[in-house]
């Protein structure tokens, strides 16, 4: 059977403000973000839900990334939308609307075909849907899943019963040591294995990527950008780049998951080149590998 | 003639409280660290300023460790005193009192011996000492100098103009950023770059290195620890490891800069195991190849 991804996770309008400009009610969304990254290695499908007032030139550009969209449903009411803002520092968001709209009865009932799917990626959404999502597939070989500190603070027994099912886990530096209470990230590392996860995946942002296994630690700077316009969909891009490179190979051994990181890393600086996904659209598999070996280049000794 | 290096900087008694325990009127001082990781590279003399009260055991274990102290002047008054602490967040100081002392009427005159070295670090001073002790050495090859956010605030002319005749700039991503007032660290770069040195190198602390020249690009994580005890002398022991393996180089190639980059960051990456120069006192050579076999297998895909 031919392998592919399913992508569970949001579309959004974002609309954001940096430095660098401002756009209001742009396409946005994990499930979004990470589709246009993953789709360089395999075929991806994602599950999500939409409102009427979803413009059609949006659902076109996501079909015309070679994404499967017949699990994006259109719901009564409106599409969730996040707005913020990022300072000069633009390794953290500041939020200042959410309006889940759609989003809030959001409970995907997976069709037969997603249900067969091998590869699964939770994006940051409730746990318990998360869950849930992931009971419907009938023997997934990849599962991973990312979450946010609000999931931590108010869900944390559904997160960590999630955890057991996962094989890897993505989150921030922050996210790591509130749900560990640990500060040191070694320390973390090893409270969230002993979770379930066979990996953890630390994203620092423009600090780069910590990955953790029982075997092995790979440490990754970021790719050092001239210019970086919008930092929004980074997580979810580098996840994408992340897990689909993963889900393309045959096994998963400790030189795939390096490289799968650094392609991942690949992807999420090439997103925050630009807002909203206008980079990622225009991107070609040439400039990935371009990357990827310049990627060598900064960081070899 | 046997390659040697100079470093002018501070010695201190340093009082410092971590999450981890707390130690008062501890060997510390720029110099010193500098000195106590360079030292596995090539003969290192210092150059600097103590009080009458500076403990006998400090300056016999400071020659213990080979470094030739004939530049160590003892004046009539108190050593250079240093107090701070450090939260969870270790990778920022916190600075509770600094008492120049004897320290502030430090103006080195270099010894015959002293003038003829061939590489030289200045190390975090007075920009205007800075050039005034470089100006002293007959014909250097190897300038290598630090600062901080006070100089650059106070003193920026006198640091650009010593600037103009330095090879490598070492100062942390906020210096780099209030020196060139540009936000991007590549902006930075080339702004710093045009004012003199041929290398510039940003430390992040726990965030990693970055090291710019015209030519090249390149980026390395900081070593993980499972336990940092006190990130005091950090930046020191990075470049005593970092200018201390270039000096004893035949040639600045580019591949011999990105290894001394790395050991400079083992160096640091043991410094900050204990308080004071604790664990750099008891490092054996052995330990620093380890450690930088180690780095490469992190961080190498």
């Amino acid at each position: 059977m031919k392998k592919s991804l399913l992508a569970v996770g949001s579309v959004a309008l974002d609309s954001v403000e940096t430095p660098f400009g401002k756009v209001r009610d742009v396409l946005g969304g994990s499930a979004t973000f990470f589709s246009a990254a993953a789709r360089f290695f395999l075929p991806v499908s994602i599950v999500a839900v939409v409102g009427k007032d979803f413009p059609a030139k949006y659902l076109r550009f996501i079909k015309s990334l070679g994404v499967n969209t017949s699990g994006l449903e259109v719901a009564q009411g409106k599409t969730f939308r996040w707005q913020g803002y990022y300072d000069y520092d633009l390794n953290s968001a500041k939020t200042l609307r959410t309006e889940l709209n759609v989003f809030q009865s959001f409970d995907p009932k997976l069709s037969a075909s997603h249900k067969s799917c091998k590869s699964v990626f939770l994006a940051n959404i409730d746990p318990k849907l998360q869950y849930s999502v992931l009971n419907q597939i009938k023997s997934p070989s990849l599962v991973a899943c990312d979450t946010m500190n609000y999931w931590i603070g108010t869900q944390k027994e559904a997160l960590l019963k999630l955890l057991k099912h996962v094989d890897i886990f993505l989150c921030n530096d922050a996210e790591a040591r509130e749900l560990s209470k640990e500060y040191n990230l070694i320390q973390c590392a090893k409270w969230i294995l002993k979770r379930g996860p066979k990996l953890l995946v630390i994203k620092k942002g423009e600090h780069g990527v910590l990955c953790f296994s029982k075997n092995f630690l790979f440490l990754a700077p970021a790719f050092l950008l001239e210019s970086v316009m919008d930092p929004t969909g980074a997580g979810d891009s580098f996840a994408g780049g992340f897990i689909g490179y993963l889900a393309s190979q045959p096994k998963l051994e400790e030189q795939v998951i390096r490289r799968a990181i650094i392609y991942g890393s690949v992807l999420a600086s090439y997103n925050v080149e630009s807002f909203s996904l206008d980079r990622l659209a225009k991107l070609k598999r040439p400039d990935l590998l371009k990357r990827f070996d310049l990627f060598k280049k900064v960081t070899h000794f």
